[in-house]
């Protein structure tokens, strides 16, 4: 191996490992000459296969910079899901995804959970404490059905981040966007109604839409703009929709961020046809560009989307904090809210609080947003290395989950299965529909920095997947 | 005023105020005369008044020993509730009871949550603290549908007591008793069935009953021994019920315990009629004697009854803590309780699973059901005092909510309406049923003991309801 091979292994290596993080500046060949105790045209030659490789760039007069990916992955296929109102099914196969009996060293590249490990979230940490300190506060002796009112003032603040101006009093705190989710669909629909939904879309939401009696009408998606405006409103014609279902910044699972020009479309249509939006802003806030995309709760002055949200994705999975704005249904959602869990326990919401008001979770969300960026790109490569020809991948444009579609003779249940043995698993892409489609696709998630391990079960699974094919 | 008349009154005054506790032993006629420097006879003297007004009694060879109240004061009639299934109303009323805008010095005698002031909650307190600083848990990183198992190993530990013999796998943790009942509620009825509930019965499951498009069937309810079997059994023959639901232990709001025998008479009424039971026993382990009664769940050997509980009223209510054990719907109770909130916060579970281990919970217990008997022998004789004639009392046989039922021409909504102006709330009887009924009717708390403050509060209402009955 000649000396600039070696070093450029090494870079390589860093680069991939985010040691040298995507958009930060690399050592000048003249310090890396010295350090290395090489010539000048020894490390000139490594950069620039560097730069051939795509793992950096040169900008004039200043140096080279590592680069993130540039250009997309193949895209899935636009979704072609069931075109008429189904119930939904596979509540087996997403409570085995939830509740695996994780072993020791389980790595599960299924579940939606947030990188908690960052130091960003001590203080977090800390006013939990502090608020369970309070325990005059933490035992609480009164019901506060709408939830802690600093927190509402404080989702409000951030809120207008996302071009929504809401006043605290029009927000109600959940036990996570689940009961966002749930009871929003229960102030809008009856049993026996019909949701348009995204397709695929989060199982939370459709097993929701089962449990509550409703009909779920999956829409066409396209993996880089959304729920197809052209389908929504075909099926606004000729099914009688009770509401719209979307997650449309950072969707779970396709990734895709619609553009604003659409999400207005999707309100003139909403109001066009008088239906409401639920409107699922989870992973909102982990878009990795700045500033980040206005919800379209922030275009509508009728009161038309319930807005929902949570902590879940942003924070730690275990507040089980989350929010809804409803607009005109917020005396309904109320009374769902009081039936389902009359109220939520204060020590979080005191300490959730006191973390966003003290700037705790901008400062949070900067940083995880440039560690899931890289993090992405370094799952789009592995993947993209070593799965099968004819695998497609999203390109999402923040959070941290990847949706990939494999060969159709593949069956994901059956992989998943396979990877037991090895103590790794996914999320079989049948659980985000109500129809049973997308048994080749799985969701992937990088909220975990690809490392080693991450590596070797990405190439675990490709060898799975070449066994399945050639069984096929 | 004589000597022994000084010593009756300071010595009345001290029962009353909890000094010499229900049960305990006074002081000998020896001792108090050295203490006080009085005769024996003087001490006889007030001994012997003090038993006349049922203070006190004597036990033979060993003296005198504070006394709870023997006798029952006037009871309720059986409730006559309209006898087909009707939509819930009445939601406003509930709102307004648990939202208060509370203002400084505001006594709520109408909200029913336990008395957080005793030292036996230290031990809690600090286990809070504890569960947060294990910022990992606290912060938790997977999905527990089914809830912390810890925490439902203790539980089944203590379900010993009430004679269930449950296996950890059969509870499912809930944010609280009333998403316990909901999700009880929800596995066992669809849209458009019937429920039938004792009368009157808490408001949290009658508005879940509305919000599920249920119909209650509200049956007569007998103030000491619980709903009419009779009444159920022709209401079972009449009407194509699909679930019961009753609170037979310290029964909120009437505060009757069911016999033993009417409770197994209960379960054989369920059987024959194949319809599933939803036992609610949140204030069972607020039974003032011990042993604790047996619950219905304890009976059934067939998983017909779901058994729903909470530590709301027992420890503190902003844990939002409770459980469920559904028996044969465990796995559909999993789904409803997945689609309503997925999981508990991990810190509130952590603590009180640490406390019951600990042995917190126990002793805690054993100290509030003293206090809260107390409590109500004094708020009994409060109302009976101060109330018009024609005033009926509930009589508790554990926890700390009294039903008070007023001349029919009293409406407490007006009463409450005219106590707003002294900061008083109660809780107006509507409320407890579907259908309006329980206008004269209302509920009061005695957790915290009544004091001065109280006393007064007593005191006005009275006067409050003289001018109301004078206006009739
Ligand atoms: C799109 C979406 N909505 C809602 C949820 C539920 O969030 P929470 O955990 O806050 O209830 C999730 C998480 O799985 C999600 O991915
Ligand atoms: C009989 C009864 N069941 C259920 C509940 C609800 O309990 P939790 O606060 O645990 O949800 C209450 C409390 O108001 C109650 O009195």
């Amino acid at each position: 191996m000649k000396l600039y091979e070696r070093l450029l292994e090494e870079l390589s290596v860093r680069i991939e490992q985010g040691y040298y993080p995507v958009g930060s500046k690399m050592p000048s060949i003249r310090a890396l000459s010295k350090e290395r105790d090489v010539s000048i045209s020894t490390v000139q030659e490594a950069y620039q296969r560097l730069e051939e490789r795509g793992l950096v760039e040169v900008r004039p007069k200043s140096g080279y910079y590592v680069q993130g990916r540039s250009i997309a992955p193949t895209l899935p296929d636009v979704s072609r899901p069931a075109q008429r109102p189904l119930e939904v099914s596979h509540w087996e196969q997403v409570y085995h995804l939830l509740n695996t009996e994780k072993g020791e060293g389980h790595l599960s590249l299924g579940t939606a959970m947030p990188d908690i490990s960052s130091p960003t979230l001590k203080l977090l940490k800390k006013s939990l404490v502090d608020a369970a300190k309070r325990a005059d506060d933490s035992f609480i002796n009164y019901c506060d059905i709408r939830g802690s009112e600093k927190l509402r003032r404080q989702i409000a603040r951030l809120a207008l981040d996302s071009g929504c101006n809401l006043h605290p009093d029009e927000i109600i705190i959940t036990s996570g966007c689940q009961e966002a989710l749930v009871c929003s669909l229960r102030a809008t629909t009856n049993p026996g109604d019909v949701v348009a939904t995204d397709s695929p879309s989060f199982y939370g939401s459709t097993q929701a839409i089962k449990a509550l009696g409703l009909k779920a009408l999956e829409i066409p998606t396209h993996p880089e703009t959304g729920i197809s405006l052209e389908a929504l409103e075909l099926a606004l014609d000729q099914w009688p929709i009770k509401a719209i279902q979307v997650t449309p910044t950072c969707n779970n699972p396709l990734g895709y961020t619609m553009p604003e020009e659409r999400r207005k479309a999707l309100l003139r249509l909403a109001q066009q046809f008088d239906v409401p939006i639920i409107e699922d802003d989870i992973y909102g806030d982990l878009f990795y560009k700045s500033p980040r995309p206005r919800t379209i709760k922030s275009f509508d002055d009728e009161g038309r989307v319930l807005l929902c949200s949570s902590f879940s994705k942003t924070l730690a999975y275990g507040l089980r904090l989350g929010w809804v704005a409803p607009g005109q249904c917020t005396e309904r959602v109320l009374h769902k809210k009081f039936v389902s869990t009359v109220s939520n326990p204060p020590i979080q919401q005191a300490a959730v609080a006191e973390f966003i008001a003290q700037g705790g979770y901008e400062r949070h969300m900067r940083i995880m947003r440039a560690q899931y960026q890289q993090a992405r790109d370094l799952m789009i490569d592995l993947v993209e290395r070593n799965f099968p020809e004819g695998t497609r991948i999203s390109y999402p444009g923040g959070g941290y989950l990847l949706w990939v579609e494999l060969p159709v003779e593949v069956d994901t249940i059956k992989l998943n299965k396979a990877l037991e043995r090895h103590n790794i698993s996914i999320a079989p892409g049948v659980i985000f529909s109500a129809s049973g489609k997308y048994r080749n696709c799985m969701r992937l998630s990088f909220a975990k920095k690809p490392d080693a391990a991450v590596k070797q079960a990405i190439k675990l699974m490709a060898a799975q997947i070449q066994s399945l094919l050639s069984e096929a």
